[in-house]
């Protein structure tokens, strides 16, 4: 998505030289602008599915998640990290490790809200190493509810998650693929490589 | 506003005596066009100030943020929980005390998203005590920002939050006020109280 590639080379960082850094726009400040026309084009990539509900994780996802689910009117579930007392313990669970701050997480929904018969699709800002990703289809999994495909606002695709949501036979679709950053220099990769 | 206070009855649940568990249509699972009808009554609400921006906290007042920012066209920046490694340090901080976990948490905001010639509207979820509202209040008055207003979902009005919010100055308007939940049975204030 062109857009979003602008927007990443624009006024994106890369800090520590593998981090790269877009709150500017996506995961702290946030551009509802752009996740609207993000919205559009995940419509467009898979409007044609019999999606009912999308599937995030707090804290980025939810703000893209909200904005793309105008798009299929259809609800948002958010996984919560942590234990949450108001949340009960009737959940769907998973562990997930974050590279970002290094530590394993247990990310839960509660077993009411994710059904055998919902069509998910899932939403979230990145993809690395696919653990969140990862995280949210073994909720899915768990709860026997389809997995219909995984939207990726932005992925790096010089880390492992792609190979680990394909082998899982997921339909993964990310609006901007990075194949490298050396050097502080992004390339993306072509539409027909992602 | 009738819809949420439809939803809060029909749908919500009281849980140990004091707290509404409205996470079927709120705060897990995200009902985004009651989210949008809510974005229409707080542009109706706060629609005549100069907003510039609008500040919420995760988790959960991510979507809401989002959804009411698209009927303002302005962005939403969000205070973190926690010391995160991809934020920096060049942060605006302030503690707060969460009474449904019981622990103080850091929340903070970058200093290069919160500016002094900014005006904000601050929108969350939920208003009890007043904790993280009176948190994001620090964050914009450490910044030199102004605040125009608070925006709150639902309202404990039988809590102490509203009254700390209005020592402060602050322009809060909640969507739905609860004035008591004795017994189970959830009464509102009259829009005239609020």
């Amino acid at each position: 998505m062109k857009l979003l590639e602008d927007y990443i080379v624009n006024k994106g960082e890369i800090i520590d030289g593998d981090i790269l850094k877009v709150d500017m726009f996506l995961n702290h400040l946030v551009d509802v602008e752009l996740f609207n026309e993000m919205g559009k084009e995940f419509h467009r990539l898979f409007g044609n599915k019999p999606i009912n509900k999308i599937l995030t994780i707090e804290a980025s996802g939810i703000g893209i998640a909200c904005i793309v689910a105008q798009y299929f009117s259809v609800p948002v579930l958010f996984a919560k990290k942590g234990v949450h007392r108001n949340v009960g313990t009737d959940l769907y669970t998973a562990e997930v490790y974050s590279f970002t701050k290094g530590t394993v997480t247990t990310i839960g929904v509660s077993k009411k809200y994710l059904l055998p018969e919902d069509h998910v699709l899932i939403i979230d800002d990145f993809l690395a190493d696919g653990n969140a990703s990862l995280g949210l289809v073994s909720l899915i999994e768990q709860a026997g509810a389809t997995l219909e495909g995984v939207g990726i606002a932005i992925e790096k695709g010089f880390q492992c998650g792609r190979d680990r949501l394909l082998e899982k036979g997921c339909d993964l679709k990310s609006l901007a693929v990075i194949k490298s950053m050396d050097g502080g220099k992004i390339v993306f990769a072509d539409a027909a490589d992602s």
